[in-house]
């Protein structure tokens, strides 16, 4: 039984940023030579997001209509009144989604579908340098 | 320490057809012999969900309408326009639920709560056979 | 490998009042002298959730307003209809926000960012005495 932490660092552009990290995550996976298990992976920080979809130009913006129905822009939010960064949307959206996903491996493949990505999501009001980590548990 | 990945294999009427899967899970979990751990349950797809909850009929409606209001049907999705599946609600239904969930046990059962249920939410437009991945971590 | 499961008690005083973990976390990782591997964080139950958010009054207030508007409390849910305990609203965000989180660790450390915290969702409309699951996995 192994468990091995990386980080996959990323560089993204702001709000609505969203890049699909399974190819990434297939090849770290693949130099583990782990063949049973799961990743988990998780963003250490609280204006992002992690999930599936498949990520073709339709979705992608359909993902992004939904997080602006979940938490508008244009709402008042109560943590920009206070810290007046003007990123209270993406620290609610962050809330909502959540910073950490957890798919299962097995000899030596995610377990995804044929039509299935891991997206990481930026919500953040401006460019980040992303260190996502990747922990792998297995054998 | 044993990592042990199965499958539940369900079929489906298409959106809105849930299905508590807690009795298979604690079923198979008393197959493996393992004691303390937990279990992640996926679904290798863009169109489905994992989550708990109270699964009574009344709140069975509720679910369906708190997805309806996430994602309506009625919505233009771009997804659909290119892809003319119809199905573009589903997929963003499955991207803010998630396939994903994992369940910790210990002395050989589930911690759930007593009205506590995991349930399969089939979001998809049609009929789906689906595979679900229980992955049992622990000894 | 380890694997140790316990639990954190905590009286909440019902739907909104949110609790910061993470300082419970943090030490009884440090108590189980684990270095390398992940915590899942579970509330065996169907009124609550956990996520992470920068726990600070503005965002405090805005997580309950996502909540609200998730899942009103003046809806009538089904669930309601049914069983007259009025607090549907707490099973849906429950379902939605989910009772599970996975967190990983290195060197011994909870790998949050600076200002991210684990924080416990009370969604339920009466005082609970809860127990969260805490279970720790690795070496």
């Amino acid at each position: 039984m192994k468990i091995i932490t990386e980080y996959l660092e990323l560089k993204t552009k702001g709000d609505g940023d969203y890049h699909n990290i399974t190819s990434h995550i297939e090849t770290r996976l693949k130099e583990t030579g782990l063949e049973e298990g799961s990743v988990t992976i998780f963003v250490g920080g609280s204006t992002a997001g992690l999930t599936t979809f498949e990520f073709e130009p339709g979705l992608y913006k359909d993902i992004k209509e939904l997080f602006e129905g979940l938490a508008p822009k244009s709402k008042n939010y109560h943590h920009n009144m206070a810290w007046h960064d003007g990123n209270g949307y993406a620290h609610v959206r962050s809330a909502i989604c959540k910073p950490t996903f957890t798919c299962p491996f097995s000899k030596g493949k995610l377990l995804l579908g044929t039509w299935q990505q891991i997206v990481f999501l930026e919500f953040d009001n401006r460019s980040r340098d992303r260190k996502i980590i990747l922990q792998f548990m297995g054998y």
